[in-house]
């Protein structure tokens, strides 16, 4: 190993950094890649249209050759989600634990793709060559079972990468994150430590999932003549798992329902994350074999999705629930920022049909699935990591994790607070900024991938806010003539019943303007004779109403 | 009195239930009716482009002659905001205590009204007569100074609105709500409690405004060095002069910036509602004068609204401040749910410009300004009345009120939730539903009030989904001939310049379909035309695209 020792690591974060979701780093080692998650995020309120962002993944595809793996910390839509687009640029091995792959295959299903991905399942323990690099896998506690840790060796060492974790000593399924593995390597001596800050706001320690269990067990004890509703993340297995353990002890059947959760709850026990005791699953369908009393229902919804399963039922459109003042409903999450309105409309109608509704502000029915300031200490001091760079979060998040490294004795200067396609470039000498590569979103809409930019969006926020007023005539260009129209149609500007004289003082204006353009211009110029209309419209409309539609007008010669 | 004793009091909410803001009631007593609170509120993420949401005062239109006063209980917008807008339609006796009128009076500035307002200044235990009603204004304790119950006395018995309120002990100005009139009123009978519930699914006693006063002083204390800046709701002026007084102690000058508080403070400091110590307040302009630590600012802001004063200091675009390493900015406020992103963005850019920034989350620098359900329960307690009615709050806070009812002893018949429209009828005999009065949301957007609807809104949204497309065709009708065109010009829809094979195809679709409408059709009919097109052109676009822009074909004669 010596004799390459004075080769270079290059750490690149193509997304996670500065915003939430849309995980995914290149960790370079001379001539070598791999590449730690790939994930999407949601748009911004100012996205309008847009469904899904994902990573600008060019500098992957230009670098095809170089990559010698993708490696997946978990199966959460911010870490696996970009996936899909990924394979339609390049076919790497895509490394990760067995739930995380099969989470994937699930979702490749809907995605038609030239090339048979290569997934290569891993475990915890497990140990994988990547070029000169070294990849291994490390349990650690999430929201979702089977996430790791990740430990990349190279030639002048190590890098760790938390992907999403949290410390929980009493985890649903008995293994504890691997604290010891860390510590080891820690002695041995960590070059580098990339470590998650979601919660690096947040004093303390973050609870057990099996807190959340005692909490479920006490409402389902006092609750014994309601049928019991509970809303969680689908990919929270283990809260899956207690629901079902609870609702069996108390003697209940347990029916799922939302896509999501169904697909979920049938790959986790087919891989066996879940364990269902004989006879307590059943189908939805069968739910009006039984008393209310008798029966729990896991469901999709608890973000307040418009027509998720938990919607619908609180809007009585779900065909095989309906719920009313027999039934309890407990949100087991807590709302993503930018959801609290969709889930109080749900609140508002589920009490309004009488039904008791509990939620993580009442009680504790939801912990989070990141580790608090306490515990990223502590992966500070089992790693005790020469650089820091802190990912997963907003400045602010990133900024608080920085001070933690900082108590915990990080020179200040060995700590790198990145931004996505910047370059930290590391060697026996020392750490530097090195560069960019690209990087940016790429947004999707429908089938479309990467053709709504900032263009479309300005076009589409201007739209929503006023509306749009068409302006259509047929001119003569030869003879100076207006043949026909103008025609003017307005969407989303008045309610044009109401508005007859505006529509008409308008079409007034536009006929002016086209009449005095082909009189007077020296020459005629279509473009010219647009803008001209275009400005008197819109100048008279912000006079008249103080508003700013957007006029379009189209000129045809004929 | 006795000979009157059979009439009916009518109470009828046109706004401020099942939603938050827009407050208004109308109390009637046969013949005679008030008004208490006249707000508005803001609009919902889906009203794309409207500014602000005004309560449907048409039955206060139709009913002008019977209106014997507005009576407001304080000053904030979702209870003043559309007074200017009543004033267009009625002209009625407006009373309200000195800091409310103050606060009117600098809003109507910005409005041309055709009548001179009747305002008249009531002050704490001043009785008001109504017709046969008299009104009794109560001290009440709230995040703005000079807030009141109000009771209003009728010829068959007391009732009483809380306004918003809280039980503070020990409020900046000295004066605890009048628990004592409110409990002599109770022992005497209320007929009818109006209580707010804005925090009725809070637990305990909301804490006074002086715990802020003391974690501010905290934190001046241990911040001798820096300069700091302080954003919070400029209505609130006993946070501000608390903020004045922990300064001026501290040694440091005051300098504001803003608008709305610039304009709060000279009213509260002219009205005597605030008292500022000699030489302490001084122009933003001489802050350079000083350095930083001798210095406070106080600002607008605190909900991250976009070009606020603490947005353009973060976004260093703020004529007179610069933000750095040295300032430390204190968020006294807590987000109103749907403004959190923003808050978020002000906190990241701060972060990223060194700034050090304070919020609720991480210490107690903002207090309710609402009663939490033990206060709640004191209401209760003092009034004893024999009817209830929660407002001011979602359907599922009213319903949390109404528990507290319940468990206070209310009788379950005796609690009415009520909507906005919906009167309920109380005569000796006792209390029922009795119809509907027209009641909903007015849209204002621009100088356009209620021209903006359902069909505006359905096409805002439409259009910011996936934009548009306009196709535009010349024909002649009697020779069905196509003479010009189709031109196809998209808005929203995609980046064009990179989609031109697309573009090219829509024409082609376009142009068959009015061929063939035009060759093959037993008549010709413009309508049926566009119809086509527009079917035609939707089908393909989300069959190639998944989205559904709107489509516009307009169609000219020549």
């Amino acid at each position: 190993m010596q004799k390459k020792a004075n080769g270079k690591i290059r750490i690149i974060p193509l997304g996670g950094l500065n915003e939430i979701g849309k995980n995914i780093t290149v960790i370079e080692y001379e001539n070598d890649m791999i590449v730690v998650d790939c994930g999407l995020g949601f748009p911004d309120d100012d996205m309008l249209g847009v469904d899904l962002v994902i990573p600008d993944m060019s500098y992957l595809e230009k670098n095809a050759s170089r990559i010698r793996g993708v490696f997946l910390t978990h199966g959460h839509e911010d870490h696996i989600g970009a996936i899909p687009y990924l394979l339609r640029i390049v076919n790497p091995p895509i490394y990760g634990t067995k739930l995380t792959l099969g989470i994937i295959k699930n979702k490749l299903e809907e995605f038609k793709l030239e090339n048979e991905p290569d997934l290569r399942c891993a475990s915890a323990g497990d140990v994988i060559k990547a070029g000169e690099m070294k990849v291994e896998f490390i349990h650690a506690n999430h929201s979702i079972a089977d996430a790791c840790c990740l430990a990349i060796s190279t030639p002048i060492g190590t890098i760790i990468h938390t992907g999403d974790f949290k410390l929980d000593l009493t985890p649903i399924d008995g293994e504890v994150m691997n604290i010891t593995r860390l510590g080891e390597l820690g002695k041995k001596g960590v070059l580098m430590l990339l470590c998650e800050s979601t919660n690096a706001e947040r004093p303390g320690y973050t609870p057990s999932e099996k807190e959340v269990g005692k909490s479920l067990g006490q409402i389902f004890s006092s609750n014994k003549d309601k049928r019991i509703v509970i809303a969680t993340f689908s990919s929270n297995v283990h809260r899956v798992q207690q629901i079902i353990d609870i609702s069996a002890a108390h003697g209940r059947k347990v029916a799922v329902t939302g896509r999501s959760m169904l697909n979920i709850v049938s790959a986790a026990v087919e891989l066996g994350y879940m364990h269902v005791p004989e006879g307590v699953l059943i189908d939805i369908s069968e739910i009006k074999r039984y008393k209310p009393e008798e029966l729990t229902l896991i469901t999709t919804g608890s973000q307040g999705e418009p027509m998720s399963a938990l919607y619908r039922m609180a809007f009585s459109d779900h065909d095989k629930v309906k719920l009313g003042a027999s039934d309890l409903v407990i949100l087991s999450s807590s709302a993503i920022p930018g959801n609290e309105k969709l889930v109080g409309r749900i609140i508002n109608e589920l009490t309004k049909n009488g039904v008791s509704v509990l939620h993580d502000a009442v009680l504790a029915v939801h912990v989070s699935g990141h580790a608090c300031r306490e515990e990223l200490k502590l992966m500070q001091a089992l790693t005790k990591p020469k650089y820091f760079m802190p990912i997963h979060g907003e400045f602010r998040h990133l900024n608080a994790n920085r001070e933690i490294a900082l108590t915990m004795g990080t020179k200040p200067g060995n700590i790198f607070i990145s931004e996505i396609g910047k370059i930290l470039e590391i060697d026996r000498k020392g750490a530097r900024w090195a560069g960019t590569v690209p990087a940016g979103n790429v947004l999707v809409d429908g089938l479309g991938v990467g053709d709504v930019g900032n263009i479309v969006l300005r076009d589409r926020r201007h739209l929503s806010q006023d509306g749009l007023i068409v302006v259509v005539a047929s001119v003569d260009a030869e003879d100076r003539l207006l043949l026909s129209g103008p025609d003017v149609v307005s969407r989303g500007f008045v309610y044009v019943r109401e508005s007859e004289e505006l529509m008409d003082e308008l079409r007034t204006i536009a006929m002016d303007s086209i009449i005095d353009c082909l009189d007077n211009a020296d020459v005629y110029d279509r473009m010219q004779l647009k803008t001209r209309v275009k400005d008197e419209l819109a100048k008279y409309i912000y006079q008249k109403t103080k508003r700013k539609p957007m006029v379009l007008p189209v000129i045809m010669n004929v």
